[in-house]
């Protein structure tokens, strides 16, 4: 529990600078919950402007939403910067395997080394699937073969897989860690995946481990639904409470609801 | 009351994918919206994936509030996918004659069949101004004259039309049914209309009759307003009880507030 | 005090039309804000339509947030039809001084002589210098030298220029007003500062001294800001109560607690 607290005092101690190309649906989430956090979010994505943002900021998220080829060019001009300059970057591959332009989108965006890749058990199966397609990936949901799935793509991409359900999956190469934070009511705001993604960009600003820093990001995040669902009388109150219990969650709370698993 | 209530109870229970190509200021309310009532949303509008979407969809949602040609050629290649393959669509005219633009983006989609319209009394106006010119529908914007507008509109389109307002009327040819639920407050916050028409989108994937889909989405929509308005003390709060309401909502207080009247 | 009062009451009168290009984050937030204080948001940025928008609203809110090329066309269509039909406009430098593409969007920009500009200390001081380069603009962010800098920058824009922070600042020319109110909290909702810059724009609607607009604007603002304080846990809550605020705020709070300097 020690590195979680420690690793949310530094976001909120340095305010880190993190860079969001994300979907249309989420960006104010995204940027109210890192503001919650204690970061500083910065929504950018001219390509014009890809290199002098990813050059001043700590770390960039790239979620592919609701995008369109321009969307993926930018991207990728970041993702690309980010790579090249080692800025920690994590991907989330919204809606993998509902398109092939999707996928290709994924393939593209894969090259430049996410430093994480976090979505649920079906898209990380489908990116999964899409990289790994001659061992023929099952598409059946259950969480096994989600976990098998993101051993595989952590070993192909050299990156931190994350599947977030019930149970958090944190994944690099055969390392497991579990997380058993959160609440049902969850499901039913939209973008709180989204927003788990734009959290671990937070951490992955003042963290170098990058395993370490997911797990205290997936952790904080499934406490404060915890702490918000218990105020709330459905997923509009839920939201709210949200945002105030990521800006007041504490030591103590942290300590007293951690359900991780190593 | 009882067809409402049959068609929630189908909303929740099959959770339906609905897509929704909409505008920027509202994707996160009709998204909210949308998991609230126990639809699926999926925002999606590059060219390129339009088919894979909407033939993977139980419904569409087209809403031109924030709209450019990019999107227009996206709406149109979603709307004419729907046409094609018979999946219900519903039409939201946001700010239909402000512009000429959006007059001629409203004549090309309207080409694809909306199986159901939804807008205001002066968007429905103007729209049925557009397609029936001739015929000089004024501009004045009283409900009774939005209602001969609606009636014209629905013969032209052969289309369901819903026209929001104080009352909500819902018109197929020349039948007309009222709902008479909903608070002023609404009004002040942003988007109400356009989570209408997401909610019309959400009962259209599940209830063939579009008329009976739309009654029912408009019945609920203003008494999920009635309850969130009594919990509210402004449009802010107003907003977030809504969605728990939307959440919430049981037969019983279907049974309860209902006010329509055929 | 009194003026500002009557502005208040002359918007929530005359519920003016006020177009906004703004960014994907705080599109609802700002139309919300319209709602709430009484004024009718558009939200509109093709470039076919903008002429025809900006002729029937009676003020223009540009927000340069998450622009791109497509956008500063628009951004520019709107702003020349404002400055050649005398249609009051604000321009908000988001991020300015971040990149070079956003510089150049803000010199193309400000050869459309807006009525006021809004932005905190650091985007006031990069805006400044880059219209006043040889005069050498420190970058160092204390609130004098954005003051030097904003003086200059409305000198050179023949424009008001508002500085917000912790004391606002309104400036046009030599003369300079402050406002102390609002609250801390604020700054953890995203936002905020574009909520204020479309607040201006409803307010120079009504009013055609642009700094008395500017002025009652930002009081307005950070008095409903305190109010939403006392009432909220954190900035989720914050954020409800805020526009709850703006509905119902009336002369009596503003007497009492207007904190004005001229």
């Amino acid at each position: 529990m020690e590195s979680i607290i420690q690793h949310l005092e530094k976001v909120r101690t340095t305010g880190p600078l993190v860079q969001n190309i994300t979907n249309y649906v989420v960006m104010n989430n995204t940027a109210n919950a890192l503001l919650a956090i204690g970061a500083s979010p910065i929504m950018a994505h001219a390509p014009a402007e890809m290199e002098d943002m990813v050059n001043i900021v700590q770390s960039l998220v790239v979620n592919i939403g609701t995008l369109d080829q321009y969307w993926v060019d930018s991207m990728s001009l970041a993702a690309k910067r980010a790579d090249d300059i080692n800025k920690p970057w994590v991907l989330d591959p919204v809606g993998a395997g509902a398109s092939s332009f999707r996928n290709e989108a994924l393939i593209q965006l894969s090259k430049f080394h996410p430093t994480v890749v976090r979505g649920n058990a079906s898209e990380i199966m489908a990116m999964a699937k899409v990289r790994i397609a001659s061992k023929g990936v099952d598409s059946t949901h259950s969480s096994m073969e989600a976990l098998d799935a993101g051993k595989e793509l952590s070993s192909s991409l050299q990156a931190v897989v994350c599947i977030s359900g019930e149970v958090d999956l944190i994944i690099q190469g055969d390392k497991v860690a579990e997380v058993a934070n959160g609440n049902p009511l969850m499901a039913r705001v939209t973008g709180m995946g989204c927003t788990a993604t734009a959290l671990i960009g937070a951490f992955l600003a003042v963290e170098e481990d990058a395993f370490e820093a997911t797990l205290s990001a997936m952790t904080i995040m499934g406490i404060a639904g915890e702490l918000a669902a218990a105020k709330a009388d459905g997923p509009g109150t839920l939201q709210l409470h949200f945002y105030d219990a990521l800006y007041q969650i504490g030591g103590g709370q942290i300590q007293e609801r951690a359900k991780v698993s190593r």
